[in-house]
C-alpha cells in the first residue's frame, strides 16, 4: 500500500470518521481507523460496532491523490489524527512496509506508526437489496434536532433510548420520549416505503454533526437490524435499537381546556431565569399560572430564594389555570421549537400539557406536570 | 441598601471578581460576593483567603449607578453572578429588605435570593505604609506568561509552587522552577524599591486573566505577607508564599560547549510532533541530535512507533552533541519566548541547557536533559 495526497483531504476524512471510533475496548482494531487504498480513491473507516463512519477521497487534481499500490492498513486513530493534524500543511506520502509498520511522511518529517492487519477490521453491515429513500441534509438535520434531546438517557426501558422512525407513503415521522416527556417532529415526504425503526439517540446526534445544512439529499436505508445514511461521499452506518416502540398517539391531548399564544423568546427566558432558581434540585420545579392573558412565571427554593415573573399572552382561550412542571424540559422544548410564536395546550393542573409552534402542529412538545397542591 | 444601574456595568464587576470566590469551602461567607454601597460608588469583593479581587462602579452616566441607600451585603456568587447575567439587558434594581433577603429585580422580573450579613465578610490585608512600584499592564501580563507554567504543582516543596518576584533599583526579575526546568524574565524598570517575594502561582495566572493588554500603569505594593496589585478600578490581593526561595543564579550555565540558531517555530512544530509518540509516557522524552548545522529530532516509543524529522540551524557554533530532554518542558518554553529565532546553549548531554530569544538575554528558559545512553 503506498499512496500521496494533500495533507488537507486525508486530515477531513479522519475527522470525518472519528466519530465512530471506539474509546476504550479491549479489542485494539475497533480504537483504528481502516484505509483501504483502491487505483481509483482511498476509504477510511472507522467502526465500534454501534456506529460505522466511512468516507471516500478520489483520486485527482483537488485531493492531490496518487495511488502508488493498493492495499489496506488499521492505524491507531488517537496517534493516525494527530499525527496529521501536525503535519506541514503539503503533500503526505504513506507507505506500508514489513510487519504493519507504516511509514507516513511529509518534507523531512517521517513517521513510523504501529498499524494492524486490515483483515482484522469487521465486515460493515450489508444493505444489498433493501430499498432506499431521498430526504434533504437540512430536512433530517431539524428532524433530528427537534426529538433526540427528549429520548431516555437511562438503560430502564432500552427502546427509549431510541428515536422512533416511522415512514408511510406520505410522511416521516420522529419521535423520542423519557416517559416523562415527548418530542415530535412529522414532515410531509412523498413516496416512501413504510417502515418503523429505532435508532439509537447517540447514533443520531453524531450524525446530526456530520450533516450539511442544506438541500443535499441524503440516502436513508433501513434493514431489520441496521440503518445507513449516504451523505456524498460519507456513508454513515448504525445499529437499530430492538424491541417495541410504545404507541405514543394516544398521549397526545387533541383538546385543549386552557389555550395560549405566546412570544416564544419571552417564554424561554422567563422559564430560563426561573429554573436557575430551581437548579439545585432534582425537578427543576417551575410553577406557571394564568389568570386571564398574564402568565405569571414562579419558582422557589428554601435555600437560595424566590423568583417570579409575568408575561402576556397574545392570545389566550379558555380557563385559567395553575401548573407546575420541570423547567429544563419545558427550556429544551421551547429551544428545539425555535418558533417566534408558541401555542400551549393545557388540560389542567394533573394533564400533559402541548407546546407547538403556533399555528403549525408538525412539531409537537409534550410534558408531564409536576403534581403539587401549594 | 438600596440602588440601581445598568445591568452590563453590574455584570461586568460581578465577573472580574468572580475569580476571587471559593469554590468549595464550610464557610458558606467565602463562597458569597460582598456588595457595599456607599454614596457615590458600589464596590464589589470576593476573598477566598488565599486571593481577593475588588472592583468599583462609580454613580454616573456610563454606569447609570444611583444610589438610594448605602449599605451592604454578601450575596450567593453561584446564583447571583448567574441572576444577573440572564436578567434582560436593562436597569437592575437592587434593595436589602428584612433578614438579608435582597430584592433583584429588572422589568417583571423579580428575583429574592438569601443574603449574608455583611458583618461576617473577612477583612482585607491592609497596605497601608507601604511603598508601591508602577509596571506597564503588557510587561507584567509577559512576566507572568514567560515564567508561571515553570512553577511547581506538587506541593512537595511549597515554595517553588509561587513566582519569585525580585525588584532592586534598575530591574524587575520573575523566577519559577520546579526542579527540573526554570523559566526568567528580567526587565529593565527605573525606581523600584528592594524587595523579594514568592507569589504563588495560581494567584500569578489569576492575575493575567484581567490585566489588560496594554500601557495601563499597574501598581504594585508588597508586604511581607501580601501583594497588592492595582490596574484601574480593580484591585487585586494575594497571599504570599512563606519560605527561602532557591539561589537559582548558580544553577545558569554563562558559556556554552554547543550553540545553535533556530527558527523558532519551525523547532516548536518538531518538537510538537515528536512529543506526540511520546505522550502516553511520563518523561516524554525527545532526543535531539546536532551534527554540524543538521539537527535530528526524533521520538521512539515500542508500541506507538517512531518520528524523525532534520532541521537546520540559522547558526551552530561549538561541537556536536546528542541530548534527550521532556518534550512538554521544550514546548512549553518555546511557547513562552515566542520569538521568530531562538538560540540553544547546550553543555554536553548530562547538563541542563538553556534556551533564550536570539540577542535578547532578558528572557531565558532552562531545561534539564533525561539521561540516556542509548
Amino acid at each position: 500500500m503506498e499512496f500521496s495526497l494533500q495533507k488537507q483531504a486525508l486530515s477531513n476524512a479522519l475527522q470525518i470518521v472519528s466519530k465512530a471510533v471506539a474509546v476504550r475496548t479491549p479489542k485494539q482494531v475497533l480504537m483504528g481507523i481502516l484505509i483501504e487504498v483502491h487505483e481509483d480513491e482511498i476509504v477510511a473507516t472507522a467502526y465500534d460496532l454501534e456506529l460505522a463512519i466511512q468516507t471516500r477521497v478520489p483520486v485527482g487534481e483537488e485531493t492531490g491523490l496518487r495511488v502508488h499500490q493498493t492495499g489496506a492498513i488499521v492505524l491507531p486513530a488517537r496517534y493516525f489524527g494527530d499525527i496529521v493534524r501536525k503535519l506541514p500543511d503539503t503533500e503526505i506520502h504513506m507507505r506500508v512496509d514489513a510487519n504493519y509498520m507504516t511509514e507516513i511522511s511529509a518534507q523531512s518529517v517521517e513517521f513510523h506508526l504501529h498499524g494492524i492487519d486490515a483483515e482484522e477490521f469487521p465486515e460493515l453491515p450489508n444493505f444489498m437489496g433493501y430499498e432506499s429513500m431521498q430526504i434533504p441534509a437540512s430536512t433530517l438535520g431539524r428532524l433530528i434536532e427537534s426529538t433526540v434531546f427528549a429520548a431516555a438517557t437511562s438503560e430502564v426501558r432500552p427502546v427509549l433510548t431510541g428515536v422512533s422512525i416511522t415512514s408511510d407513503p406520505t410522511h416521516l415521522t420522529f419521535i423520542a420520549t423519557d416517559g416523562l416527556r415527548l418530542a415530535q417532529h412529522r414532515v410531509p415526504q412523498a413516496d416512501l416505503p413504510e417502515r418503523q425503526v429505532v435508532i439509537p439517540a447517540k447514533s443520531l446526534s453524531e450524525l446530526s454533526k456530520i450533516l450539511p445544512e442544506d438541500e443535499t439529499s441524503v440516502e436513508m436505508v433501513l434493514t431489520p437490524s441496521h440503518g445507513l445514511f449516504v451523505i456524498g461521499p460519507t456513508r454513515f452506518y448504525t445499529r437499530l435499537l430492538e424491541g417495541t416502540y410504545p404507541d405514543t398517539s394516544r398521549l397526545i391531548p387533541r383538546s385543549a381546556r386552557t389555550q395560549v399564544v405566546l412570544d416564544g423568546d419571552a417564554f424561554l427566558h422567563a422559564i430560563d431565569r426561573a429554573a436557575l432558581i430551581a437548579r439545585d434540585k432534582d425537578n427543576h420545579m417551575v410553577r406557571l399560572e394564568v389568570t386571564g392573558d398574564t402568565l405569571t412565571v414562579t419558582s422557589h427554593s428554601p435555600e437560595v430564594g424566590n423568583v417570579s415573573e409575568t408575561l402576556h399572552a397574545l392570545r389566550k382561550e379558555g380557563e385559567d389555570l395553575q401548573i407546575a412542571f420541570n423547567g429544563r424540559y419545558v427550556i429544551e422544548a421551547v429551544r428545539a421549537l425555535d418558533a417566534a410564536e408558541i401555542a400551549i395546550r393545557f388540560n389542567g393542573a394533573n394533564q400533559a400539557f402541548v407546546i407547538e409552534r403556533s399555528g403549525d402542529p408538525s412539531m409537537l412538545q409534550l410534558i408531564s406536570p409536576i403534581l403539587w397542591r401549594s
